[in-house]
């Protein structure tokens, strides 16, 4: 719909409506509780207009009333109470598919984890067997869900190369998948039909620093996940870097050293095969079935060794490269980077200020993801929630409730 | 100005028609004379509004009736006459400075080129010499505009990282200038009030290919700058990336190989020391005053040297580092690299499926310049008309006619 649409067409009242509807809960949903006043203030719409609207959403049961107590964030004027996501509205299943483990959460709007489960996977396992046990970890996060409570989606994170048209997992080296169509596989061991997203986990991660995280407020930021191998999602000018057909991000695979390790890709000395899981594992004499959990394991040093420096100088010489092409203003790493940058930040500012361009480097801050480990979880929520943010009565049409029985039956 | 802002709101109607105004005049200048029937259709406004949006168009003096038999552009429906651009209306100075010559252009919509003209540049030229010899040049292609005719704005493309929210140059390598306020400099050479934009050459040449040139319905393109330095328009989303000030794209800088040669930017190996004109000219044994005109040179040889197949293949692995980055439909080879393209294309191409990540290749053409050696050149004319496309009554009114006669002065 273009914006000249909207302007005053009777035909297209109707469809105004709800996208006010669900901007209004996209502001709710990512700052928090919020007076009428200020959402006044936000969508320059007239007090009436929002009264309306905020009230359509209790209506719904997507909103409640919150009152100036609550933390309510306020316009100008005399606090006033305001509108908060409702304990018992909709939420969605995040899958954070890991290459030891997958992580499902049942999450509400405004980012909140309601209840979590994980379960190891096999990076030798099968498909259908992987998408089976993220099918008993869905069962296990929903038991608890109130039955009125609408299921509205569900989003999952891959560590992989995801095609944005159909969600197809045209790659994930780590797990040896090609060409999975892993939301179908996941949807028929559920027997349950809703609506699936899939995206890469650098990409997520992004998009939930952004929304909720260390990127708030940031247009341009580069969020950076160490998940065995190596990715990046990228914000620019406020939108996600997708490319043609939403491979974007592949900085792992960036040429390092020509005269390099062998990567998996089939090339010699990508970026990956210095500053991987697998490179640094070998380099502090990490045994091979602890790869996975590398964080972990760099959490337990109490300093670094010299061969950790040098992959932290590593890393900041590839951050340099990214830095001199996307003049981010916040780099957040993600995963084991984040064990890593506590370990020999010094190092890895050193290396990226030796190598970067003077004036993009000059605006550039490296940072800890503000939402630990739970990033790219917390982003397939919120690809699973968009629908409700363009238009909540349509999205809140096909959700099903009472989702606990129906997979009980 | 929020969407929501323009449903109806009396005291914004006036923005409204303005920013349609706009509108009209984009699809016009972007796409070539069209029909009121295609206008209708493209903007989903209704046709009396439509005509009215024309008629003050052409009040204006910004566009002209067309006829059928014009090749107007036309919508379902029996052909009927349309929109064009007026012969006499608003236009704009473009600059693109090389390194060893400025061009200078009077462009008007619809990306006309009405005069040109261009001079040498010594590279060891002060900034205020270069900005006196711009002015000549500006002076010799307003002469024969005509008085009525309303001169927009300038904008000018550089050779160098720009600050976006001034124009500040603050490097431009080959010319050796470090923040240099180069728009201040060309307006006192003038003595005229007009408007400046500045914008990197690469940036600008993504902009003019995706608007008219190989780029044209591709959202996702790589515009590659070889102007004696490598550099990188970025189009992502249908939008220019350019990072938080403006310095995004800078892939000459790109790690290429640790133990390579030294690079004027301090380190060693990047891109540009393998794919930049100094190191070509060093390969085929090219004068260093020739360096500049290397697109030239390259233009003369019959078939291509040992020496430049392996600078082909080096152009070709550091675009897998692109792919692999941006995922692009399209990568646009400009300046001299689309000479070199022109004779080594199969060593590049190779080169590139030997090091991208198979699902960011399969969607990916090289391609040459549509608009030849002109894209930095006519995208430099693009920012210069933007006032036009967001309030053509505010830009006409700051333009300034007769600006012969004000030169002559």
């Amino acid at each position: 719909m273009s914006p000249q649409r909207r302007t005053g067409l009777g035909t297209n009242q109707e469809a105004v409506r709800r996208h006010n509807l669900g901007t209004v809960l996209r502001h709710v949903h990512s700052a928090g509780a919020m007076s009428r006043a200020e959402l006044t203030s936000r969508m320059g719409l007239n007090r009436s207009t929002i009264a309306g609207l905020v009230g359509e959403l209790e209506q719904l049961g997507i909103s409640e009333r919150a009152e100036p107590a609550e933390g309510v964030r306020q316009g100008a004027g005399r606090p006033s109470a305001g509108v908060r996501v409702a304990d018992n509205g909709p939420y969605v299943i995040a899958v954070d598919l890991g290459v030891d483990r997958a992580v499902v959460a049942r999450v509400g709007l405004g980012g909140r984890i309601l209840q979590r489960a994980q379960a190891p996977v096999h990076a030798d396992g099968e498909a259908w067997q992987v998408g089976a046990a993220v099918a008993s970890l869905v069962r296990a996060v929903v038991e608890d869900a109130p039955a009125r409570s609408p299921l509205v989606g569900m989003g999952i994170s891959v560590p992989g190369l995801v095609r944005r048209s159909d969600g197809l997992i045209r790659l994930a080296p780590n797990l040896e998948w090609h060409d999975v169509s892993f939301g179908a596989i996941v949807l028929a061991a559920l027997g349950l039909d809703v609506p699936v997203c899939l995206a890469n986990d650098a990409d997520l991660g992004a998009l939930a620093e952004h929304t909720r995280g260390a990127g708030v407020g940031t247009d341009e930021l580069i969020y950076i996940s160490g998940n065995v191998g190596v990715g990046a999602g990228v914000i620019t000018g406020g939108h996600r870097l997708e490319g043609a057909g939403g491979y974007a991000g592949e900085v792992g695979h960036l040429r390092f050293d020509p005269e390099g390790r062998p990567c998996h890709c089939g090339n010699r000395g990508c970026w990956e095969t210095e500053v991987g899981a697998h490179a640094i594992a070998e380099a502090i004499q990490c045994p091979a079935d602890r790869v996975a959990q590398l964080g972990e394991v760099l959490d337990a040093f109490d300093s670094p060794s010299p061969a950790l420096r040098a992959t932290g100088t590593a890393l900041g010489h590839g951050l340099a490269s990214l830095v001199n092409m996307f003049n981010p203003r916040t780099v957040i790493l993600g995963g084991y980077l984040r064990s890593l940058y506590m370990l020999v930040g010094p190092e890895v500012n050193a290396g990226l200020a030796d190598r970067a361009l003077p004036a993009p480097l000059e605006s550039v801050t490296l940072t800890l993801p503000g939402l630990g480990a739970d990033s790219s979880l917390l982003g397939a929520a919120e690809i699973a929630l968009e629908p409700l943010f363009v238009d909540p009565v349509a999205a809140l049409g096909t959700a099903l409730d009472d989702v606990s029985s129906r997979l009980a039956g």
